[in-house]
């Protein structure tokens, strides 16, 4: 089968006439199907169930070391608590601290505290003319979302197979200093499912900053987030951590993780690693924000989850869930789109995201035939600071939250979108 | 008796070594008492245990509205959460936000917001020479922290039976557009157990400001720790921000409650209402911040205290715990200090400290002496902005965490290190 951009123009607009067809058919069945966020579905939320008969009795409530977890109190979390984040996070437990319910929010007041306060000594950023970032794209649209609302200048750079382009990265941090940091999703990226090579990694760590107090952001959320049991079948991630502190860098790095995609996404933990002199500081200006986490759901998670090995034990499961999901998406596309061109999408090991790459100038018009025919996806250019995609062609697919049949059904009608599309764009440009 | 200003010099060195002698003798028991934090009892914490029993099935999870509490979203918290606080707010559920386990850090986020981004269209305040802010005091500890944590200048106005010093709000408010904002605690206050008359809730409200983006931080702390069940006998407040409408400032208050000493200060639920226009920025803003807190704690919380009524019901069995630690506070005192002169000390009809002030410059020698003797009391001048009690008088007595047999012992302590520090204060004075 010849590529759309082989076609005739006859043979294309008799084409879009059936896929216009096939698009009104779908739209009279009325369908209300949600592709757009990376939820979790109800059967991964019911895994997690036994975590709410993990605390009902008065001994229940008693941390290792002995305090009253309904009590006031231990900014930093339980010592259990630690433990078991140490190793979402890869790190010791000294080296963190246990916060609330949401990763996003942790990673908004880090920012909002060099905002304020500047970091280990340095000028607080909301005292500087421009402040900017480094934004691997495409990328989680929360994270630009935060660089947005403090008014920071967003610079993208396109994401390779072995994480963001290191090249541009470096020449962006090495000669102006108000550029201040870098989102990072460094395993199976959100959304591209990128895992950074150790390479990249360390270039990360040791690449010179014109910033003294240039931070990372390194937002670990799919750490544990395999599709697949086998070891061999898992990407590795080397720690920003120790790399940082191999390149003299020490203090470059927050990390974050959550249990948000592990147990309960509404009422998870969340936790942050970093320096030993970052963490002193953290510790500090958080003792003037709260008096403490909820312990209750500290001890609620530890007592359910156990330690790393009880969490892998517990995320096999969601990838038995999962896993079939991402095959499904992957052979729909497959199957749908062979004969198309021009399309490309991506094969992940982990993480919650299919990356689709539609053609030049058609992913907005494809998310639009999409929500018309009932079915919901992320918004098109969602993945670009300001949402602004330069080449119109990036589209978030979440596949987690449907039933698989539902899921079958939506990307079918994706499908179509993706053509119908392909084929109006190829026709209006001949046409031009 | 003579007080002892009255005593001859001979009297009061005799005094003072038999005050020595008694303190030695309490030191050799190697006591180790706490009233130095309001933390609620064991006792009290016992009475919220059926609270973690109301979410263990998956029924339980759903909320009123069909949303599956587990899962994201649902930013400003769910509808029935949000008519339980806004009983404790005064307010419309509507205007209320419900956040997570501790209103210390949404009165934090509150400030830190306006600081970054300024509040409605208002310049950024980290963006100003100098800010400055009203403090009346005696006032909160952790208060002061977060005004001094962003390095804002703060104005202290002394507390009256009323609440604070109107004349002194008035004039600071007026005249200087970089005053930005006052502490309340006006019901039961902190320490002083005062409550504010409707006149000085009708004149913050309607005070001239120099500054349009004037905001008073309302924090309802104690909004329902009546110490009686008799409605006569419990504090009445005017609600902020119905005064704040008529008075043609409606934007001008943000309220805060929590959860914290109703059910567990380490898992509780907290919430701010504001008016229409501020609950639209801020619920944008934080919509930056997090995609949604604790749902599942929300539901605990509503499914244990259900509405107003339960709630006052719950808190009638605070109070009956609580009520016999206060007058045993207030009866050890009057024992003990009746015939020393220069002391006073409040009786509150609810909160969670008594305010004691002793005679002038001997605050934090009594506290060091209580220290010697194994009790450990707040700070002296941790009622003050920057821990300066500029008479060296004020210390809040917390009565509520030890049982009443230690209670009793510490009172004892207490009472013995203000006597010796006063004689002490005065022998010297004498001999200078």
């Amino acid at each position: 089968m010849p590529t759309y951009v082989e076609l005739g123009n006859d043979e294309l607009a008799a084409l879009k006439d059936r896929l216009e067809r096939e698009h009104a058919e779908i739209k009279a069945r009325g369908l209300s199907l949600n592709m757009a966020r990376g939820k979790p579905a109800k059967a991964q939320l019911d895994l997690s169930m036994p975590l709410l008969e993990t605390i009902t009795t008065l001994e229940d409530c008693v941390s290792t070391d002995g305090t009253d977890c309904r009590n006031y109190g231990v900014v930093d979390g339980l010592p259990e608590a630690k433990a078991l984040m140490a190793s979402m996070l890869d790190d010791d437990p000294e080296n963190v601290i246990v916060c609330g319910n949401a990763s996003l929010n942790i990673m908004y007041d880090a920012l909002a505290r060099c905002w304020s306060f500047g970091t280990l000594g340095s000028t607080p950023w909301s005292k500087l003319e421009t402040v900017r970032w480094i934004c691997p794209v495409p990328g989680y649209d929360r994270h630009f979302g935060v660089t947005e609302a403090f008014g920071i200048e967003m610079i993208p750079v396109p994401m390779t197979d072995e994480g963001p382009d290191m090249g541009e990265v470096e020449s962006i941090a090495a000669f102006d200093e108000n550029v201040k940091g870098i989102w990072c999703v460094p395993k199976y990226s959100n959304p591209g499912g990128i895992t950074y090579s150790d390479e990249v990694v360390r270039r990360l760590a040791s690449m010179v900053c014109a910033a003294d107090d240039f931070r990372i952001f390194w937002d670990n959320a799919y750490c544990v987030h395999h599709l697949f049991d086998d070891a061999a079948e898992q990407d590795q991630l080397l720690d920003i951590g120790h790399a940082c502190v191999e390149a003299g860098n020490p203090d470059r790095y927050f990390k974050f993780a959550s249990t948000s995609k592990v147990t309960f996404p509404g009422a998870g933990i969340s936790a942050l690693a970093a320096s030993p002199a970052n963490v002193v500081e953290i510790k500090k200006r958080m003792g003037v924000q709260t008096i403490g986490h909820d312990k209750l759901n500290q001890l609620r998670h530890v007592r359910f989850l156990k330690d790393a090995e009880g969490l892998a034990a517990h995320m096999a499961k969601h990838a038995a869930i999962l896993r079939p999901k991402f095959e499904l998406v992957n052979r729909k596309l497959e199957e749908s789109l062979a004969d198309v061109g021009g399309c490309s999408w991506s094969k992940p090991r982990g993480g919650y995201f299919v990356s689709f790459d539609a053609p030049e100038s058609t992913a907005k018009r494809i998310v639009a035939l999409a929500k018309e025919a009932g079915v919901t996806m992320t918004g098109a250019g969602a993945t670009f600071p300001l949402k602004q995609d330069p080449r119109d062609s990036n589209i978030r697919i979440a596949p987690t939250l449907p039933p698989l049949e539902e899921l079958d059904e939506a990307m079918d009608v994706f499908a179509c979108c993706v053509k119908l599309a392909y084929a109006e764009h190829l026709l209006a440009r001949r046409q031009a």
